[in-house]
């Protein structure tokens, strides 16, 4: 990796210059709205549902009542289906631009999700060897779709003292440079430029909306899962979306805009990349997270003051098992540009996952249906939102983060929410539920 | 329904008024490409894989090699997850409009699909009760979605007999209107207002990726499932999309836009609108249909100049188990307005549905997923694309009908592509896998 020493500083200027260094080889993703969730959101739960969801939810009295307009980032749509070609191509791209980097050394990282085939395709585009070091028990398909992008792979153990030193020795034996999946300045830029897109997108969206309405009589009825679309206008220049013209379709007054974004939080790259691209424009974000065997690190770090550094979880989200990086800690926690954290249940995870499939038709993987499941179940998220926003409600940016298909874990999701529905088990043990549907593969 | 003799002429026009009639009621899809699935496309298959694919592919000596640039139009993003919706508000619409109709009478129809919802929520939008008959035996999901959007729904028996003689108790008693599922010209017009739609938007797209890259060095490499999306722009007014200025991205000569349509085939009625769609534009539409069980009625009713009224196949695409309706047959072959049909096998079907989950993100029922099968596995067309069009290849726009979720189905699909990859089973029987699969409801 570059120096960190040398990365830009930490501004939601430096995300946009991250952007303009990325544009040529990333997805502008859209952002679109569903009508059904939307309307989902806004609709307190009832007694009922409360009592079966549990976790606490059965002792609320008065469910909360929010008014939430969504807005989903597809980062699914990106390319190698997840947010992290960002991170990596910003990442090469500022080795590239370093004097000492010599591009025949290559890059190498450990990881056996998103980010190693995100640098592998970055690597392959700048012509420049990748080094991708994953446990030996990876999915073949991860290991064939990463290869399948040109790197060399090498297998290790899967304990990160095992990979760590497995991406030591290619570094002796080759002077590739590492490349981390989420701690290092230039990764966490990369990630936000997500924001950025988002700001701009939705702002542009409810503008042309209330035009649209002012100008036309009321012809729609209000169901059915309506979609609406921004294009990625490339060549749009919007220094901050939060600010421009006019005043929100739901009738904020004065200010058209997102209000709040919630974004899945792993080691925190991305997240924290969101919280640069919303400094000084008045929208919050919220890291959204499993609850699952403690892999809510990062509320509770966040919420004690100390950074959690180890984690241990077998959560169906498992992009969300990492704990939160050093860099990310210190934009999330330290400069307080995250407002704060909520977490879900594996059921609220994998009832998420099946409406997003079901009504919005969108193929996402767990991790990314985390920031729904906070935006439709979570009464302490909910319960904010009618505090502070009242009537008028919030526009609320909802990031898809990404859309690896692991057919196995899939699988245990809808499997998982059919027994819940019967009422047989409110936990279901995810491993063996994963080993029985071994089927679907 | 309206009386047939007082619906408007089978034009373009037609299609057009249809549109603005419809236009407040339903969505302006988006029409997105996909760089892997146009890459795949574009790649001539191997000798390997055209061996075991069987159905005659085994005997092609040299495999085909076509240029193919792939238009995808999102109807799985319509309101009821299908392009049903646009025939439904169209046929409703024109009925409101009629002298005669007493809308408290209501509207009636049998039909156990997208149709029957696409008409509960025409119905319930116009203030009008809605009759469906149903067999007993239908998925429950889907009565209660139809009961969902306010319809009264009449259970029946599975025989179309049956389920006729359901429907003219419902009109003796009620006074009802019937509105069938295809074979209608008011349901043919309002189908076809996706073929305008597709036309424009491909042909714009087209024109702003010319300018992009002529105003742009070289900078994106060529792999990795790049998508592009176009908005629906609701105020766009261009009347013929495929004569716009400007030449294709692709490298055709003097001309932007779509040279060929690929849409499924049912019961006719959208790929008859769809044909209308594109009268007189040089466009070519063509029909794709499963091969399994006879259920390519439409490709033998066409080559043999006799239209098969009966059709018994339980081929995995369910919405195309039906034969062709007779106003799609007439403009479909006496008026030529299609110019041929290709079918796909069951395998084909399953691939094509797992590539659009994996490397699209989309859910797309099996149906939604025929003339994609076509464009990458039928050598037939594939060879027609590759004497016609030469180098410069086709753009070819390609209906993704419907997301319509049965899980039931869809684990089929997934269950059918894991025992080929073993090559336990060339063409297993659908409904033992899918009893085995119960186990994912």
């Amino acid at each position: 990796m570059a120096d960190p020493a040398t990365s830009p500083p930490l501004t939601r200027d430096s995300v946009q210059a991250a952007r303009e260094l990325i544009a040529p080889y990333v997805h502008h993703t859209p952002t679109l709205t569903n009508r059904t969730l939307t309307q989902l959101a806004s609709t307190p739960r009832t007694r009922e549902e409360l009592q079966k969801a549990g976790g606490g939810w059965e002792r609320v009295e008065n469910p909360a009542n929010p008014k939430l307009r969504l807005w989903f980032k597809c980062e699914n749509l990106q390319r190698v289906g997840a947010f992290k070609a960002r991170g990596a191509f910003h990442a090469l791209g500022r080795l590239l631009g370093e004097e000492g980097f010599e591009r025949g050394r290559g890059v190498v990282t450990h990881s056996s999700g998103n980010h190693a085939q995100a640098l592998a395709l970055a690597a392959r585009t700048h012509d420049v060897p990748a080094y991708i070091v994953m446990p030996e028990i990876s999915t073949p398909s991860k290991v064939a779709a990463t290869k399948g992008y040109g790197a060399t792979v090498i297998f290790s153990g899967s304990t990160s003292v095992e990979r760590e030193a497995a991406a030591a020795k290619v570094i002796a034996e080759t002077g590739a440079r590492l490349v981390p999946p989420y701690d290092h300045p230039d990764i966490v830029l990369g990630q936000g430029t997500l924001g950025l897109e988002m700001q701009e997108d939705a702002a542009r969206m409810m503008a042309a909306a209330e035009q649209e309405q002012q100008g036309q009589s009321q012809g729609q009825d209000q169901e059915g899962g309506r979609c609406s679309f921004a294009a990625p206008v490339t060549t749009m220049k919007t220094d901050d979306g939060a600010a421009a013209a006019g005043s929100s379709k739901g009738g904020k007054k004065g200010k058209v805009g997102l209000d709040a974004i919630l974004a899945p939080c792993g080691g925190g790259g991305m997240l924290s990349g969101v919280a640069l691209s919303c400094e000084g424009t008045g929208i919050r974000v919220f890291g959204c997270e499993p609850s699952y065997q403690g892999a809510n690190d990062a509320k509770r770090g966040y919420e004690s003051g100390q950074r959690v550094e180890r984690v241990s979880s077998l959560t169906v989200a498992d992009g969300l098992r990492t704990p939160l990086g050093q860099v990310p800690w210190r934009i999330i926690y330290e400069r307080r540009l995250v407002s704060g954290f909520y977490s879900v249940s594996e059921r609220e995870i994998c009832d998420a996952l099946r409406l997003v499939l079901e009504r919005f038709k969108m193929v996402v993987e767990p991790s990314a249906a985390v920031p729904l499941a906070v935006a439709l179940y979570n009464e302490d998220f909910r319960g904010l939102v009618e505090r502070e926003a009242g009537a008028e409600g919030w526009d609320v940016g909802v990031v898809f983060s990404g859309g690896m298909l692991v057919w196995r874990r899939w699988g245990s999701c809808l499997r998982m929410r059919r027994r819940a529905s019967r009422g047989r088990a409110s936990r279901p043990d995810i491993s063996g539920v994963d080993d029985r549907l071994g089927i679907l593969l």
